[in-house]
């Protein structure tokens, strides 16, 4: 197909604007960072806010003290089991705590639900991209296209 | 709710039976793992075989070289957008690519689907737990207990 890019393993790799309109077409996104020596992988109801993810999330959290650490790994995909195709983008970023009043006011009109619906959501968390990326596969029964 | 346990977020905090049902249930997990100075989140179709998460990969891929690293983290989860609830579970473990060929045929019965699906697919990849987590939560509006 001209005018399709693939990666390695043949998926098509996807422009950057297809990446934001995907991430900003499910509700539920994960964050992937580096913990007391393993990697871990929490959901998070997520925004855009322009290219940058944004999430709330609890005080004194693993997720919480990642963020002090800046790089975090944020994923979204969608998988049809019908048609067996999918896309997943993979954000790789800093992440910083929103602190500014005016910030996280124009934050909340996004109408944002956290994952934990439990406890107060006091922090705002950005991931600033320095990395978008997304592949699509078309399975290979029953797919549209 | 007695006979709940919960996390520091107030999440509902799931027996292992539970989350090896819910791993199950779902036809597309993630797969991460530290690579050149990141965490690297790509999605998988995996399958249980008994405690272990199970998938095909692409030989020569990034995910190949971090089976040498032996050290994973895979998480599955599920998110309902009307009741706000949802659930995920997480697992962290060895990874090690399955040379045997009677067990390569044992596999290939669970009828799995490799989630690239442009490229044969030589490598099984198994992740024996070290841990496996699962926390639960019920939503704030809409949901059904």
């Amino acid at each position: 197909m001209p005018g399709i890019s693939t990666d390695h393993a043949g998926l098509e790799t996807l422009p950057l604007d297809a990446c934001l309109h995907l991430l900003a077409s499910v509700p539920l996104g994960r964050i992937a960072f580096w913990a007391d020596g393993e990697v871990v992988v929490l959901p998070v109801n997520h925004a855009m806010d322009g290219q940058d993810v944004v999430f709330r999330t609890a005080s004194g959290s693993k997720l919480t003290a990642a963020c002090e650490q800046h790089r975090v790994t944020f994923e979204a995909d969608s998988y049809d089991e019908q048609t067996r195709s999918g896309w997943s983008v993979l954000v790789t970023g800093r992440a910083t705590p929103v602190y500014e009043e005016a910030e996280i006011e124009r934050l909340g009109v996004l109408g944002l639900d956290p994952w934990p619906t439990a406890v107060g959501h006091p922090y705002w968390i950005r991931v600033r991209p320095t990395s978008i990326t997304g592949r699509r596969t078309r399975g290979t029964v029953g797919a549209a296209s």
